[in-house]
């Protein structure tokens, strides 16, 4: 059992930490932050949470990192980049163990972090020490980590479905293309026109042309997956549903006889995922559908191989706020705890 | 621990029930009936449920009476009403509790169910020993009941609120208006044009006006609450969401000082609902709303009184698929079999 | 042909009075303010609107009363409450004619309004000349009006099926109920957290229980109606669509034969409707539904005389933002300005 | 003026027609066929068009070829494959023009159609004269057209971006994707479960993959604009909206210096759409939005040269139903009977 506590609990991905962690078998919440609710419990501003014994009693405060160090042993972040890392500086030092949802440690180089979110890496000295948090990636170094940084939504989506097919040479490593669809909670709980109901709503559109700020880390990990740079064309659109990503990946097969692609493709991803708890590989006809995921830390990925284009065709569904944010940081606090991998994430009794 | 089998597994209330069954800590589903999908696995069904491992081998089945009674001890039936009855008689003879989603064993008198339901009751033998499923209401007589008519998804969300007001003679039992907003799951999944995205979103309409078959067993209840015959008016609309049902109900207190009237209400659902773990009611500003129920067995309750009129408004907001279908059936299973009532009903750890 | 400006049109009853007035038979927008979008042109800030030539042309200006004056006849104000008032003073000293979508001069009373608006009046001399702008009701005042208070979007939905019959003495003036349903355009175009997409889709919930400010204007005119003063009981829903209102009125008919009730109802109808261009009255099982009149100045009304309670139910669909907003306001203008009164407001051919 | 006929007029795009011919300046809708609905009013059917006097009186009637070529000149086909072909061959022997709006004659080849399709062509012989209704490329052909086939949905909303790319060769011709995302109406008013509102609310999948039909006509067209065989890859997906289509186009510059790329694209889709009154070019920020173009016969195009992968990213916006069904077939209508090429279908007076 171990204390936790989450800093920014109040935006999409925080509420979604607030309400894994509170049933939660091996951790208890302690502490969760909000400027703009302190005082307030959680079932005050979040009332679906009241039936939770908890939720009525335990209040938002303003994010003090003494405070925090006392009350939890785990800490999660929620917060924006460039202020994560001013929490995650003195917690670090404090003992605390760091699960960081921004994107301030998930690039390793802080140029790179530098060109895609403008300003200097504000803790360039723990960017050695964080490990990216894709357990089905890095399942033993989480184990070890004291900082973890957990993936973005659109690069889980994109990077699980490719990683296997690179490391194993069966794709290659150019022209990758990733169209991906997402959910408006993904653009934060933020008081925007562009995000109102009446502006989603009956509304398709692409945004983030070209260059997204989750190419950093897309890039960073494919390229270390391939062995090689890789460069992938990636473009976001936004569709109106609260949740869910739903990506389509364009790729080309390294040059063999087409059967012989599809045998290859069958066995590496059944050697990569077959045992993954949270991974389902599609059969038969079956292709992925965000209402299949939504509310479960798990990502659907089913392929086709064109006979007539040669290309290779593989989507990928997810909740963005469960495997693309908060189910994702609690596997990955799962693993540095010791805790079974799957502890408060599935629906099954747990015995 | 009870082996529990699904009548009718396929529509979407029997499809809650197999979600709620396959976590269910002290219940093993064991068979899901289904003509149309006979022969598939859950999991190829509902792909959601794929990763419960025996959504990956539990196979529909035709439904047949005895094959049924040798799998489970419990045997939901989520048929269309009249089909009900005729799994029922035989089940129950062969010594099966039975938990019954359709309307056939919730009205007493055989000669109302055929005015709303336009034939014969199929068997009116049963009617005598049938229990209404409202635990909040009938607990102690559940506890004790082989068959349980679990209520309509309106009803739940009209009875909950009125009758502890009724049964303390607060309100006046004439002149009661119900106006209900019901996602579109409450129609069933049916192949009808009405039902289509394109004819539900962005269209809000009436429809059942002025006599909807849920006002047999709404009524009854409400007769036997007051003591006296009660008729009330009550109107359904459609709204595109998937699910949730709101209810707005007008009601008039009986005459009293004003503020005699909210201290008696506020003292009237605190002793019927304080302890109720199921039963939300709002306190402050906070107003029902159906996402703070959604996937929640809880019914959420607010009112206000009116000083202008003096009328008494209450609202309730459930999920039309769980305490008005599959959860509150699954509540009752766990009056009925002696597990604690919340069992796999609650998202936290149950030890 | 007549030039008109719209003050405020970039909020949704000012953006739906461009797309009226761009397609306007007699009308030329010649002017259009936003302090917010000042500098561009209509088409930048609308893009579905850049096929208008004018669009392209068009600028948004900042909101200057005697450029107004110049530039139009005609002067729409799509602003808050209060600070309609401060502009419609001047415009009409200047010689303008004036529609006014805000509250200022619905109601009549000067301590009305300020009990419901919370401040005083902002130009009670203006009071008497305003006209309530609710053709069906007004129409040979409209014609000689130079201030039109067009009328909210729920009262109008409220008052065209309740008017005829308390004019007729149908129905009794006591205990009347209306239960609406709104998209959240009726929101406005507000940067807040409750109405961003996640917060509104899968949501369905009351607010502003139980004194809403358009009480104000709906008692006002169903007592003049009436003849004597009516106090109604009124709430609002939030539901997940962009337009539409639906309205469920609960009605008592005064003691009269059954039969007889129903031959009265269609007979007032028919009186007050028949000949209506905007008022659609549903016939056999029709009942309303919001997406046949969205995009439309239409509303439609259908009743039902419920035989076991007696109590006449009447339903109407409109679009807020044509026939509750900016529709309605062109409506006015067409009467105002000797146009025919259906100009610009149907989709047939005016030949 | 003409009399116009719309065989298969109770479907999405028969609906679509029937709204835009009602309004149509020079057409007089004298006929409109439905199984289903014969005998009813088109107001009775689709009471949203109830202010039509027309809509009130014309009656759904049983499709028949004579009755069809005496009351109508030009004849509309709204109708499965296959069953076309059966009404236009007749109706041309009759003398009526008529416009299809299946897929009939959209394919030149009746071997490509019979490898899309799986059924032998149904009228080889007509093929050489059905003329390819994309009036922005095909408008001289079409003004002397008796038979036109009307694009599909996708087929318009890729094709339009792609033609004067390929025409300029600054393109090539091998490697083009097109990820496209239809709302629900797409899928034609079907009693299917997988297009019920619950089905497709909250719900994003691709479907189709990798060889969906209109394969056939777009990789045709876009052949004869490269002069060279093309084969592309398409992904549709299904969002849930009712209308519109959004395509994104992965496309691969021809080598040149970049500037001098962008500057060549800005100059063909000038010389190709500046002038074309359903064609959108955006400019500065702004990218395509199905809700720009809903209800409308404009089709949006952006796009983006991406300086770091040297891809052209281009984007269109279309309404599935209007561009992409009735409204270009009613364009096409408008240039073969030397209308306006704009009657009907844009919302300004037109004199």
């Amino acid at each position: 059992m171990k204390n936790v506590a989450i800093v920014g609990a109040s935006g999409y991905s925080g509420e979604e930490l607030v309400r894994l962690l509170l049933s939660h078998p091996h951790a208890e919440l302690t502490a969760a932050t909000s400027r703009q609710y302190s005082g307030q419990t959680l079932a005050q501003v979040f009332p679906k949470f009241a039936h939770h014994p908890r939720a009525r009693t335990l209040r938002f405060t303003e994010p003090k990192v003494e405070s925090l160090a006392k009350e939890a042993q785990v800490v999660f972040l929620a917060l924006p980049h460039g202020v994560a890392a001013e929490f995650a500086v003195p917690l670090l030092k404090l003992g605390c163990q760091v699960i960081d949802l921004s994107a301030d440690f998930r690039v390793h180089s802080p140029a790179v972090y530098k060109e895609f979110y403008a300003h200097d890496h504000p803790a360039p000295e723990l960017l050695a020490q964080a490990v990216y948090g894709l357990p089905e990636v890095y399942r033993s170094r989480i184990k070890q980590a004291s900082l973890v940084a957990s993936p973005g939504c659109y690069p889980t989506s994109i990077l699980l479905p490719t990683i296997p097919l690179l490391k194993a040479g069966l794709i290659q490593p150019t022209g990758i293309i990733a169209d991906s669809l997402s959910g408006v909670s993904g653009a934060g709980r933020k008081a925007e026109l562009d995000y109102l109901f009446v502006e989603c709503n009956e509304s398709v559109r692409p945004y983030g042309i070209p260059k997204h700020r989750h190419l950093s880390e897309i890039e960073q990990e494919l390229s270390l997956a391939a062995g090689t740079p890789v460069m992938i064309q990636f473009t976001p659109h936004l569709i109106p549903v609260n949740r869910g990503i739903l990506t389509t990946l364009y790729l080309t097969p390294v040059a063999t006889p087409r059967d012989s692609v599809a045998d290859q493709v069958t066995a590496c991803y059944q050697a990569a995922y077959a045992e993954e708890p949270f991974v389902r590989l599609l059969e038969g006809k079956a292709l992925p559908d965000t209402k299949n995921v939504v509310g479960t830390n798990v990502i659907e990925i089913a392929w086709r191989l064109d006979p007539r284009t040669g290309r290779l065709i593989v989507m990928s569904a997810e909740d963005n706020l469960v495997k693309g944010a908060g189910g994702q940081a609690v596997q990955s606090m799962n693993l540095m705890c010791g805790f079974p991998e799957t502890a408060g994430l599935i629906y099954t009794y747990e015995s």
